[in-house]
């Protein structure tokens, strides 16, 4: 059983597979995390990663089917804590993954600096608009915007967490692909791999996926190309197989 | 009538529209360069472009068909130079299109800083291996390696001679990008576009096209990728119009 909240819906992963506690005020989660978990490099059997950002706990749900190792969700707002930390339970995943309601900016400071093989984090995508502009809903304001986490302190909380030599994957839009990767290097993440996501062929990239290694030395490889749907507007193979593990 | 030397042929390019020598042994332009010359923004009535690194001609060539401006190219090679010169005067364009034999390094000094309104350059692709690993013919390493002119030195020679606002389109292997990137950022040319170039579908990308801005804000498109083969190994029809002009 589990204790839905307002307007909460328990929502399936991966087919049947998982199923995660989703809600239309407050935050549901987006194609992006779901590519990031997929995309990201993984440790199979030993070793810890950590999501930072992770709203619902989308991530760490999804990486655990690809993983036997422990994951560490943060998240800053209480109510998506809860949720996530509902989720687990559900799954009944609560000796594999963790959920911390905190700032990623403390994390180091609280879990040790270098300790992880991989952090992965879908972050707040809008630099912090005037105050009019800003989603009068505060739960998707916070996960939206950069209220209370700039990406330069998602990419320095990420390499101060991993182990020199270990992975650090974001996904975000392409508008801020300079920055991301000017930021990976000065907080010494090299990029390794890069992969654009197109919405349909013939059409631009809406979303960037970015691994890098602590550490790493320059050797860039840019992924093939993953293209969300056909001409048809129905998501293609590829994109049925990461959602639904077809 | 032509004079070819050696072993030199006269291609068509674009169809039957316009003729370039080229040789086996010497230089033959690649699918980068021609990809290159339809990539960049060029201004159709008014304005100036220089092309760097210009081998056998074949962007400047390419560039007349889509601009009525008056085109540079520099290159280094004599050899090279004079093929290029040849083929210009070929094909009856002396009026638009200019060849200088020299350094790109000297170019700045030579023609005046921030005076082109496009600068195109496509710059030998691999950093100088030792000596047992370098092609023993020369006019090829030196086209292939940087022996004559490094990345940096070209990102530099561009960001002198673009005028402030003005465009500069390199293409590379993606292996540079983050090298490439980094130093247009340092010598103050924000990239605008960038073009991901597939072999096929599902491959990684093996060429990538970058348009920067001097003194632009950020602001990066990724366009839609482009794929170079259909699964029959034929080229693509996007591929067959940028090459033939179909």
């Amino acid at each position: 059983m589990v204790n839905l909240k307002d307007d909460e819906r328990l929502d399936f992963l991966l087919a049947e597979e998982l199923r995660i506690i989703q809600s239309p005020s407050v935050f549901a989660f987006s194609l992006d995390a779901v590519l990031l978990a997929r995309f990201v490099y993984v440790p199979i059997q030993k070793g810890n990663i950590i999501d930072l950002c992770s709203g619902n706990g989308v991530i760490p749900l999804f990486l655990s089917a690809r993983t036997k190792v422990t994951i560490i969700g943060v998240e800053i707002q209480e109510r998506l804590y809860d949720m996530a930390f509902r989720s687990i339970e559900y799954n009944g995943l609560q000796g594999r993954l963790q959920m911390i309601h905190g700032d990623i900016k403390e994390m180091p400071n609280q879990l040790g600096f270098g300790k992880f093989d991989v952090v992965t984090c879908n972050p707040p995508y809008f630099t912090t608009p005037s105050k009019g502009e800003i989603n009068p809903n505060e739960h998707l304001a916070i996960a939206r915007h950069e209220i209370l986490c700039t990406l330069e302190d998602a990419v320095k909380a990420s390499s101060q967490l991993v182990r020199q030599g270990g992975k650090v994957a974001f996904v975000h839009r392409p508008g801020r692909l300079m920055d991301i990767i000017t930021l990976m290097r000065q907080y010494r993440l090299e990029p390794k791999r890069i992969q654009f996501v197109y919405p349909k062929l013939g059409k631009e990239a809406n979303t960037v996926l970015v691994e890098a290694i602590k550490d790493g030395s320059p050797d860039l490889k840019i992924l093939p190309p993953l293209i969300v749907y056909n001409d048809a507007d129905e998501y293609t193979p590829e994109i049925r197989g990461i959602l639904y593990g077809e």
